[in-house]
């Protein structure tokens, strides 16, 4: 028997009106499947209340009351969402993560899922019940809420879609799909229908935003199929599943992340274990590291350069002025104005020349690459923000983008 | 080990700030006895405010999914309350009603609490912990959440205080204590130091509202004292427990409820079971029928008439009349201009003419008694509404209430 899997994010749920409007879009699913399990995020803005009620009580809030307290917000609309479908003269039930089996690691707030016990569902789904599971939360072996990390609901729904033997996992969101670039940026952007999981990885690591990297990486690991879709519109999104690598383009997708800031340690000492001691203490500090350059000029000369997320950056600079000073650097440099802008693409990988037309784009323009990082499937370049723009529309063109 | 229960109101943790300061209480009583269970209710008009978004839903909601829904009120006050504690510096933990061990019957919306398994909380106590229990729910045997009908965390705390062996429960509230009358009314209402269960009873049920009937029930058949007590003050508030029957006063409080209507039905047929029929009906439409009187003149003229809460008048009426055109009456009645004053004390058992007392004393005020109704420890007059306050003043002073 089909199951549908459908997830709804917060927006989405964000009022009861929007509520009755989801609910009738699960009815349209249920008359095709009569089989249907929908996640809910909570609705609209009320995670972040609850976090700011919590951080008037504690700075660093209890990490396991933290997870009793925010877990409640997808109670509330899992709960309203069913009240509505019953009141539409279906049945419904609401189930939190617990009661439909999704256990997580015993650690709070970024809990990973461990496994899924459908039988809870399963025995709801053959009632005939349309079953409604808040997203974004389970429960460890103690018998404590956790939740899974912001995102998360995402992520749930395709672990449920995995555990059920859905071939598809449906994400309806308040944009229309995953685009070739963002729409507000660059109007000739174009809704991409279909995109490998890889390109997903990269695009959605990256900032694209619609879709949590961690759902993605499930879904590729599980072959579920994932829907971007939009809640409020009934056309076709863009699917997330496995393509052909032999595509038409080499480039699916560009990104800008103007959020990057570049740090430099100059003159280090050219001893071993040196980037090692620098990497780890950042690392030790909890700081993600991006594009990490290592140059040695005339054989002594050592400098380490590596951008992080602008929020990042004051603990990035105490951690490295300290390590420069343990470690013979003379000098700490910052570089406020980075954007990085990156093409993604599965196409690249059997086509050389992808990354040298996109440096020459780059420098016909007149724009500065101030660092580069490469993937398999992904060319990244830190530029000037001035020039966000100006590159994202260019590039867009260059590879193709604004055609089918 | 003496283990203390405390239980906080919605107004009393309606805010970060008075959770703060809920904490602070809590953490004094920490001190003394290092053994503490709080019971919370939700902040303020959260209850309300999921109350509100469920009507938006459905107008008659799923009861699982009500309950689902508003038990996250309390979910939300104990993490916010665990959390300040912790932040403190104390070690504390939340704990919902399943975790709480709170077991009730399996029915939605007022379900009865069945019994408490205590061994989570004293797990949790004796690793030192300041142990948070939301109020107003508990689990069943299926495993849902279950509520337990509005007020129903003053009885989860008399429960927990049974269960705990504790021998006193405080209920922390918006007022100082329990009153002679209601000091909004009258100013020389005075505070009860000491009050017997069954005269709380019958002012908790006659709408003194500060303590909830169950609560009263479920403290007297286990013998818990009740404490209720401001949060806002340190004093000494009203304690509700056994009292020596042979007290120096008649009265011991008078109250008001002015939202009660009178229905009559008139003429009905003077043959047995009409007033059975006519009760079964009304109980059967899930109406509260109080203050009952049937007359029958000339033999054969049987009138029935009743009081309900004006909330209920429309459905009562409608039921009525039914019923009337069902059992030859000819007319339903209604007065509206009612309110019912009541005196209550154990000690007018002993002492007859109290009842002669109060209603001569309303006569010489120049008020017309419309109904009578009385029980072991309380007389009720229904009178007219513009009376009450003159009734209860003088009332107040004729039963000495208004001096120590």
């Amino acid at each position: 028997m089909l199951i549908t899997v459908q997830k709804y994010g917060g927006t989405s749920v964000g009022s009861p009106e929007k509520i009755q409007h989801v609910a009738d879009r699960v009815i349209h699913a249920y008359h095709k499947t009569k089989r249907v399990v929908v996640v809910v995020s909570a609705m609209g803005s009320a995670t972040d209340v609850l976090i700011g009620l919590a951080k008037q009580l504690s700075l660093v809030p209890d990490p396991r009351e933290y997870d009793a307290l925010i877990s409640t917000g997808e109670n509330v609309s899992a709960a309203l969402l069913s009240m509505a479908l019953i009141q539409k003269g279906f049945s419904a039930i609401s189930l939190t993560g617990a009661q439909a089996g999704i256990l997580t690691e015993s650690t709070h707030m970024r809990a990973k899922i461990l496994t899924v016990d459908p039988s809870r569902i399963h025995d709801e789904l053959s009632k005939d019940r349309i079953v409604v599971v808040t997203g974004f939360q389970g429960v460890n072996t103690l018998g404590e809420v956790t939740t899974i990390g912001r995102g998360g609901s995402d992520t749930s729904a395709v672990v449920l879609a995995a555990a059920l033997n859905a071939k598809n996992c449906e994400i309806f969101t308040d944009v229309e799909g995953i685009y070739t670039t963002d729409p507000r940026e660059v109007s000739l952007a174009r809704k991409i229908p279909e995109i490998s999981y890889d390109e997903m990885l990269e695009l959605a690591s990256l900032g694209a935003g619609v879709l949590h990297p961690r759902a993605v990486e499930c879904g590729k690991q599980h072959g579920v199929h994932i829907h971007v879709r939009s809640t409020f519109k009934p056309d076709q999104g863009s699917w997330v599943k496995e393509t052909n690598m032999e595509v038409s383009k080499p480039v699916t997708g560009i990104t800008a992340s103007e959020e990057q800031v570049i740090l430099s340690i100059l003159n280090l000492s050219h001893t071993p274990g040196v980037a090692g001691q620098v990497f780890q203490a950042l690392a030790d500090a909890g700081i993600n590291v991006d594009m990490i350059v290592q140059s040695v000029e005339n054989g002594s000369q050592n400098h380490i350069s590596f951008s992080v997320h602008e929020e990042d950056v004051l603990k990035a600079k105490m951690v490295s002025e300290k390590m420069a000073a343990l470690l013979g650097s003379n000098q700490v440099v910052l570089d406020e104005d980075v954007s990085k802008i990156s093409i993604v693409g599965v196409g690249m990988i059997s086509r050389p020349g992808i990354a040298a037309k996109m440096f020459s784009t780059l420098g016909n323009l007149g724009i500065n690459i101030k660092r580069i990082t490469t993937s398999e499937i992904k060319i990244s370049c830190a530029i000037s923000r001035k020039d966000t723009k100006k590159a994202l529309e260019t590039l867009h063109h260059v590879f193709d983008l604004d055609r089918v």
